[in-house]
């Protein structure tokens, strides 16, 4: 027996989604259909809410019901320090954090070719520009460690050098706090070895 | 910070679905949020769809676009033999193999008095009329290997005895196909042997 129509219209869709393969969606589907009113009816309206009143903010791509969003309105957050991350939810990880005060801007993604992420793509341009007509003193490079992380990174660098005013960062490498030496990769050990401190 | 409004409201409601916990709904809500035209818009009216079209069949409990549903109406199956399973995901696991041919009764979960589920609530006197009603020649009990699910089983049973004009069967307990008894827990291995049969 196939299931056409909505139900398996239902579990396709849900399977494509991050994080759902076919089973779970399928598992999902059928919790949501057995618990109609306090389950799909709620979940409907506020996906609808979400889809009306969500938008990017124009400043710094984040996501908020206001544009631009309350980190951009904030006026008692540091307008000299901006975090450049590659999408929304590196930058609700540093929000969740609570110790990052500055401003963000969000690429939407890293260089690379493959995925047809060009500096136009994720509106370097921009950046650069944002960052000379606010005169900001840091940029911090919020880009994960991996190859194209870091080569967007560099590309931003590249970009801003020259400029004797701006200071440029990068996160710390280092052990994972709680973290165990053993299940660490060596790139890791011999990184946080180097840039060992006192104690 | 704290995201109030409706990402926050979508995260913790994606958080309640089975099989999501706060993380991947708050990279689903991401996801959703940042492919509204192709991901958002059409799983909201897919669900609503669903909401819409898919109803309980009242003679046995399954979910489809019509009621009764496509099983019971279908003349081609056994109307001799019903199949009684816990809830629609084993019903659908069931159909999925395409072997069985007769009739379904999905009881909407197992006996258990923590979660308030009596013989009433399990529509348990619906379906021996039923059974009665359409001179059903076999009922087979799908319930599940755990004590409550056999609890269940053998209730129904007992409500069931006495009629000789009646067959009542289980699933066969032993070794999954492709399982590897290393992997096995003793219970079925110990079922395995005791119900072994020729090569």
């Amino acid at each position: 027996m196939k299931y056409e129509g909505p139900v398996e219209n239902l579990v396709r869709m849900l399977a494509r989604l991050p994080g759902l393969g076919s089973r779970s969606a399928r598992r999902m589907t059928l919790h949501l259909l057995t618990h109609k009113d306090d389950t799909l009816s709620p979940l409907i309206h506020t996906l609808q809410k979400a889809a009306e009143e969500i938008k990017s903010c124009s400043i710094c791509g984040n996501l908020d019901t206001a544009d631009p969003c309350h980190i951009c309105r904030d006026e008692r957050r540091d307008t000299g320090t901006i975090c450049v991350v590659a999408n929304v939810a590196d930058l609700w990880a540093i929000e969740r954090t609570g110790s990052y005060k500055g401003r963000y801007f969000v690429l939407g993604g890293v260089l690379s070719a493959m995925d047809g992420n060009g500096p136009e793509e994720l509106y370097i341009p921009r950046l650069i520009r944002r960052i000379e007509e606010e005169g900001m003193t840091e940029v911090i490079l919020a880009l994960s460690a991996t190859v194209e992380g870091q080569s967007t990174a560099h590309y931003i660098a590249d970009q801003l050098a020259g400029r004797d005013n701006i200071r440029i960062t990068r996160l710390a490498h280092g052990v994972p706090v709680g973290g165990e030496l053993d299940y660490l990769d060596e790139g890791t050990i011999v990184t946080a070895l180097k840039s060992r401190g006192n104690v």
